[in-house]
C-alpha cells in the first residue's frame, strides 16, 4: 500500500456521479482499498481514485468516454477472484466493477445458448441453464463466486476442460465497449460463422486490455449424465504420469482427470478431517470421471482403472455413486483452502504437454527443496495444466522472496518442458516478464500493434499482460 | 479475363527467381491464368504477374520481403478449392501457392498433435494420423484435394462440425510470415494456454489478409468408432426442420446431421444412378450418424429415429453397416457435381439458428420461383449451416444475373433469420459488401484497425474480406 495520497480529479468524479449516480461511484479509500487487488499476492497494485458500478452498457460507455476524456485509465473487474493480478488497480485509475450487471438476459434452449451480462456468477448461470437440461461447462475453482466477465477476460478453464474445452470454446459472441466508447458486437448466435476476423476469441482472454465486455452469447451443451468416478493411488508420481499418458494414448476422454500429489492429499485430509483412501505412502492420487452415462461410462472407467493398475497403481477403484464422486471433487477443490493450515499460498499455473506431467511434479519437488518451502502440486492432468502451489509464511519477507523465486523457477521449468507460463489464470500483472520470454520479440511486437490499434491511448488495464514500451 | 496486358516488374521477377529458382516462378499467362480463380464464379479476379511456389518458410519470407520492397501485393493460395474468391488473383499481384510445402513434419501420438506445412492435402493428413489411431476432424466437401492452409485461412468446416467443431477448434499454434517478412509463432503445443492474445484464432479464418501461414500445430482426437447411420424422409421441409430442432433440444449430439431437399435428392439419384430410399414425394431427407460406438450409438440413433417419426417423417431407418453409411455420405457429397447435369452451379453458405432451417429452405424455394431458377438446398442441419445452390446456364448472361440476385437474396434471408452470411466458405471477394452489412460500422472499423496494424501497406490479399477504405 502506498503512503502517497492518490491524485483525484474532481471534474472526472463529478461527471461519473452525474452519469451513474453518486451511489455507484465510490471514493472512500477505506472502501476502494478493497478493490485494489485480486487473489494473487505477488502482483503490483495501486490505489484507485474511484470504483464505479455501472448497471448497463450505456453506463459503461459513459464511464469509458469520461475516463478517456480525462486521460484516466480503467481497470475492469469482476468478483476479484483472479490469480494473476489482472484486475489489480493501478495508481489513480478507475476500477470498473461489473457485478451489478448480473442479469441472465435469455436462455434459448432450442438453440442451446444463453445471453448474459458480465457480472453473472458462474454458478448462477450453471444453475439457471440446468433447469433447461443444459450445461455451461467452464468451471474454474472459484465457480461459486467468480463472474462470467472475469472468466471471459482470462479465458478461464477448470476441471471440465479435458472434455469440454475452455471458456472461449463456449462463447459465440460479445458486446464490447471500445476505447472510443463505441459498442462493438462480435460473433453471432449461430453455431458456425466465419464472417470476418474472429474478434470474439481475440477479446476472450485479453484481460480487459482491449475493451469492456458488457454482454456475452454463450453456447450451451446438453446436460451430461451424473458422473461415475475412478480413483487411483500411485507409489510414485512417475507412475501416475505414465497412467495419464497411457489414458490419453488409448483415446479415452474422461470428463475430468485431476491429479493431487502426496502433500495435497495430506493437506486436504487434515483440513476436511476425512480420508481420501489413497493409503499410506501414496505419492499421487488420480481422480477421473466419466459423464458418458451407463455402459459407456462403465467401459471408459474400467479402461482407466486397468491402465492405472498396469502403470503401477497401488490401488484403483470405481464408484457410480454421485455423492461419493462429489465428495472426491470437493476434496480436490479444497486444496487451496486446506493449504491455509500451513500458511499463505501462492499458486502457479503452468501447462505442459501431457507426457511431461511427471517431470513437472518431480521438478517442483526439487525446486521446493532448493528454496526450502513446501510446494504442493495438484492440477488438471487430462490437459497438462498443473497448479504447483507454494506455501510460505506471510509475515516473513524472506519466505515471500523465496516463494517468488520458486514461482519463477516453476515457470522456467514449464517452458523448458515445452509448456506455457499460464494454462488458465492469465498473465495479468504478475507474469509480464515471462510473457515476453514465451512470445519472443515478434510475438510481443504483434501484441503491441493490436493493443495500439484498438486502444491507442492505453486506456484499458495498462500494464497488464505486457507493457506498451 | 482482361485484355489489357498485365504490368510486369522485371526487377521483382529477377529477385524472386534468384531466391526461389526459375522453376518456382511462373509468368507465362497460359499457365498463370490457371491461378486466377478459385471455384466461386461470381468473384472478381485479375491476372497475376507471377505465380510462385516456395518450398519452405525462408522462401516465403523472401517472397514477402521482395513483394513488399516492390509494392506488389501477394495473394496466398492452396489448392484453389475455395468457394468465395478469397484466393482469386488481383491484377498484377504475385500468387503465392503453398502446394510444394506439403510435409507432415511430426505426428506426436502421445500428445495427440500433428505439425504440418500448409500445402498438405486434408485427406493425406487424415490418412496419416489414422494410422496412429487418431482423427483430424475438419472435413470440408473438397477434403480429397483442398489443403490445410486453405482450411486454416477460411476456418473451414465440413460434415463433422456438429460434434467436433470447425478448423479453429483443431488448431494449437501457427507459424505466420508477417508483412515485414518476420516469422511470428503463435500458440503452443499444449492443450490449454492463455499467455497473451489468441493470435492463433485471429489468423485462422483471416483469409490470407494478415500473413502467410507456413506451419500449423493441429490437435487430434481419438479415432472414433465406425459410424452407424439413420436416414429419415419427410413429406415437408417444415417437418424435417422440426425434427432437427427436437434432436438438438433433446440433447442428442450426432457425429453428422445432413439435410438434402427434394431437388438435391433427385439430382444425386440421377447422377449416381441409384435410389437413396427417400421414396416418391419426399420433400427432405435427413442423414444422421453416430460414431459413439456400440450401445451408445444404438441409443442415440434410436432416439433420433423416434424423433423423426414423431416429427412426421414418412419413413426412417437405421443401419450399422459402415458401407451403407459411406454410400449415403458419398451421395450427400455428390450434390454439387450432380448439379452439373443441369448447368453451372453457384453455392451459397448461410448459417442460421438451428430452429430456423425450415424457414430458410422455404425462403430459398420462394427466391427460386422469383428468379426463375432451380435452387437446391443441402447442408449441415446439425449446426444450421445450409448451402442453397443455384443452378444456371453458364452461357446466359441473363441467367447469371438472376443467379447473382438469388445469391444475394439468400444472404439477405440468412441475415433476416438471425444468421450469418458465411458459415464456413469465408467472405472472400464475393461477399465484401455483405460483410459490411453483417458487421456494421464499428465492426468494420475494428477490422480495418487490425488489418492496418498488422499489414500497414495492404500487402496481403488486398480487397479480400473487406476494402480498406
Amino acid at each position: 500500500m502506498t503512503t502517497v495520497s492518490t491524485p483525484v480529479s474532481q471534474p472526472l468524479l463529478d461527471r461519473l456521479r452525474a452519469a451513474l449516480g453518486a451511489d455507484s461511484v465510490l471514493v472512500d479509500p477505506d472502501v476502494t482499498d478493497g478493490y485494489r487487488r485480486d487473489m494473487m499476492p505477488l502482483a503490483p497494485d495501486g490505489a484507485p481514485q474511484a470504483v464505479v458500478f455501472p448497471r448497463n452498457t450505456e453506463e459503461v460507455q459513459e464511464v469509458v468516454r469520461t475516463c478517456a476524456a480525462h486521460g484516466v485509465p480503467i481497470v475492469p473487474r469482476g468478483a476479484g477472484s483472479g490469480l494473476s493480478g489482472a484486475a489489480n488497480a493501478t495508481e489513480g485509475c478507475v476500477v470498473l466493477v461489473t457485478t451489478r450487471m448480473n442479469a441472465i438476459l435469455e436462455i434459448d434452449a432450442d438453440n442451446r445458448l444463453a445471453v448474459v451480462e458480465p457480472g453473472v456468477v458462474n454458478l448462477d448461470l450453471r444453475g439457471a441453464v440446468e433447469k433447461h437440461g443444459l450445461f455451461y461447462p467452464p468451471d474454474p475453482s472459484s465457480y461459486d463466486w467468480c463472474t462470467i466477465g472475469g472468466n471471459l477476460s482470462t479465458n478461464a478453464g477448470g476441471l471440465c476442460c479435458v472434455k469440454y474445452g475452455v471458456t472461449s470454446d463456449s462463447v459465440l459472441g460479445l458486446h464490447v465497449v471500445l476505447a472510443d466508447g463505441e459498442l462493438l458486437k462480435t460473433g453471432r448466435r449461430t453455431v458456425k460463422g466465419v464472417a470476418g476476423y474472429d474478434l470474439t476469441k481475440l477479446f476472450v482472454g485479453s484481460e480487459g486490455t482491449l475493451g469492456v465486455i458488457t454482454q456475452a452469447t454463450l453456447a450451451l451443451r446438453p446436460l451430461p449424465q451424473a458422473p461415475a468416478t475412478t480413483v487411483a493411488a500411485f507409489g510414485t508420481t512417475a507412475d501416475a504420469g505414465t497412467a495419464v499418458t497411457r489414458i490419453v494414448r488409448e483415446g479415452i476422454v474422461p470428463s475430468l482427470m485431476e491429479i493431487m500429489d502426496a502433500a495435497a492429499v495430506e493437506a486436504v485430509e487434515t483440513y476436511l478431517k476425512t480420508e481420501l483412501g489413497a493409503g499410506r505412502g501414496a505419492a499421487a492420487l488420480l481422480i477421473c470421471q466419466s459423464d458418458s452415462g451407463g455402459e459407456a461410462a462403465r467401459r471408459e472407467l474400467a479402461a482407466i482403472e486397468q491402465v492405472c493398475l498396469d502403470s503401477g497403481a497401488d490401488l484403483a477403484y470405481t464408484t457410480d455413486d454421485p455423492a461419493e464422486g462429489r465428495l472426491l471433487l470437493a476434496a480436490r477443490r479444497a486444496v487451496l483452502p486446506a493449504l491455509e493450515l500451513y500458511g499463505a499460498w501462492l499458486t502457479d499455473d503452468v501447462c505442459v504437454p501431457r507426457t511431461r506431467i511427471a517431470e513437472l511434479i518431480a521438478g517442483c519437488a526439487r525446486i521446493g527443496d532448493e528454496v526450502g518451502l513446501r510446494i504442493v502440486v495438484c492440477g488438471h492432468a487430462g490437459d497438462g495444466n498443473m497448479h504447483p502451489t507454494i506455501v510460505y509464511d506471510r509475515d516473513s519477507t524472506d519466505e515471500l522472496a523465496r516463494a517468488r523465486r520458486a514461482f519463477d523457477d516453476v515457470l522456467g521449468l514449464g517452458l523448458a518442458l515445452g509448456g506455457t507460463i499460464t494454462g488458465e489464470h492469465a498473465v495479468g500483472k504478475v507474469k509480464r516478464e515471462w510473457l515476453v520470454r514465451e512470445l519472443g520479440p515478434v510475438g510481443l511486437r504483434t501484441h503491441r500493434a493490436i493493443k495500439t490499434a484498438l486502444d491507442p491511448t492505453n486506456l484499458f488495464n495498462p500494464g497488464s499482460m505486457f507493457a506498451l514500451e
